[in-house]
């Protein structure tokens, strides 16, 4: 599992694709995972999460996107001052490598939570995720890359051996399963809701309304004037079911989903035209299957988005 | 368009996508060029030509994959040793950088060029191709790369000015145009003839094909049980045409391509699923173009495939 550089003093650097491994053992292993995010605002608690993994952190590579608005302006500053505080600090604590990448394609505007969800919005905003999420991926995996994980920045929580829970399943492409905390007017206390319907397996209903598409025309999940009564993975919650539960799924969100670098290396990205009649994340898991790996779910794991 | 770590003593490095530049004026600019070359066999004809070209060759990174086979044993071999050579010799000589990698993905046994062009065996052939181009390619780009030129490992001349004259047409795809040279027997001298069938022109009978093709099926360029009516840029080569003279295109090969490394980076990789019915560096062109880039053939600007 561990690359060598025949010659490194002379730049040239030699990889064996076939040794390079992801496994049920990553962390004995000593495998390699790249971290990507794609960050519009960066929370604190994104940050603190991330800092409390248990995974050996010099086996962690961060990428991150920033898009060039206003918001982005913000994000950088604050995750450049994080990251300089962690990278100058002791060698041992240190990430192996962190690479913050300023957007070339168009960025969406902000939008509030409500905006940003409406149908109408989310196929041009989807479609500009996707180009984001490809930069970053093509920019950063390199050849000793053995896991990607996909990190949303408003991921806030997660158990703290996430990596190690995830690669334990050892799947080619496995999600967790998004949830977010708010307060619950009406009971007069904390709750938790599901957050991320993009986790979902294929339906006869929406094959059937693909097939009755233009060939340009997409299907977005979660919106009512489009059902497609595809089992969600949010509603498959089971608090009193084992959290190593799996599913089969079709269709994946970017949150927070590990996927084998060797699918993306196969050729799995995430695209921003129609694919099957799905974009971004949902095209990539699409993508993945017509390359032959399987897409699993944890509908018991949870991990928690914030509350805007 | 100089990119800089910003700490590159902790391992942050910092990249404005934005800056990054694919100009007409590419070696005045200083811009970091990718060639990439998956590699059957090592020709030493096609090193010695690499080695004439004249861009500089601290801006040109090369990246080469060579599959598990016995050729490839033999490749690797020869390969390492002109490396070792000129990476080990004066400064000013070195390339920026030299990755190899063994393929992980399976590949094709060697063939004859005959028995290679069976139109059975091509669709499971380039299928295997495009993986290896995609391990390759994720492997390989980085968020400083802005060209990434395709040569095949079995061309052996091309003009030395090959990459200022295919980056000044400022172009997201280009293809060059693949002849090879022989001995006619016939007319008793040394002639030439086209090789690639692979850049060509979309025809209505090849889209009308398309559409009788079920979902999974593939057309294939250059066979006779499958006429096409396609617009080869193989037979558009004027001898007395200006050598700038560019067309439009549909599909490209590999053989001599030069990408606008945005173009790889917004997504666009090497389908070994049918994409459109297309696959390998077809179905890449196809997939350019759905991301909304033009393909771009020079039909008088000649480079040589080896006579095997
Ligand atoms: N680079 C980049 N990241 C973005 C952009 N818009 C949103 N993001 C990030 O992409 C991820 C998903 O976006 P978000 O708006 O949270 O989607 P939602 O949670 O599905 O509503 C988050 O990490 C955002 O910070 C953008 O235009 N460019
Ligand atoms: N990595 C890799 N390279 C290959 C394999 N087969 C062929 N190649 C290389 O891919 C390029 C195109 O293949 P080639 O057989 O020449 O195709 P043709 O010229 O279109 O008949 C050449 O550079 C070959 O050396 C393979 O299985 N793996
Ligand atoms: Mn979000
Ligand atoms: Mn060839």
């Amino acid at each position: 599992a561990k690359q060598k550089d025949i010659i490194p003093q002379a730049h040239i650097a030699h990889y064996d694709l076939n040794q390079l491994q992801s496994t049920q053992d990553a962390a004995v292993n000593k495998e390699q995972v790249l971290i990507l995010t794609p960050m519009q605002t960066f929370h604190q608690e994104y940050w603190n999460n991330l800092l409390q993994l248990t995974y050996p952190r010099d086996l962690i590579e961060l990428g991150f996107i920033i898009p060039r608005s206003k918001s982005g302006d913000v994000a950088i500053k604050l995750l450049e001052k994080e990251v300089k505080k962690i990278q100058t600090d002791k060698k041992e604590t240190r990430f192996h490598k962190i690479t913050i990448l300023r957007q070339d394609s168009e960025s969406f505007n902000e939008l509030g939570e409500k905006e940003r969800h409406a149908m109408a919005v989310q196929k041009e905003r989807r479609s500009k995720m996707a180009l984001a999420r490809n930069e970053l991926l093509f920019s950063t995996i390199g050849p000793y890359t053995s896991w990607v994980l996909w990190m949303d920045a408003d991921i806030v929580e997660s158990p703290s051996s996430l990596i190690q829970d995830l690669t334990q399943h050892n799947k080619p492409v496995l999600a967790a399963n998004i949830y977010q905390r708010f307060y619950n007017d009406e009971l007069n206390k904390k709750d938790q809701r599901p957050y991320d319907f993009n986790n979902w397996a294929e339906s006869s209903t929406a094959l059937e309304l693909a097939n009755s598409l233009g060939p340009d025309e997409i299907i977005l999940e979660g919106y009512a004037e489009m059902a497609t009564y595809r089992p969600l993975m949010a509603y498959f919650y089971d608090p009193k079911g084992p959290v190593t539960a799996t599913m089969d799924l079709d269709g994946v969100g970017g949150g927070c989903t590990l996927v084998k670098a060797e699918v993306h290396r196969d050729g799995a990205m995430f695209p921003n035209f129609p694919f099957y009649h799905l974009i971004e994340t949902e095209g990539f898991a699409k993508m993945a299957k017509r390359l032959g790996y399987q897409i699993t779910g944890l509908p018991n794991y949870l991990v928690y988005h914030i509350e805007e």
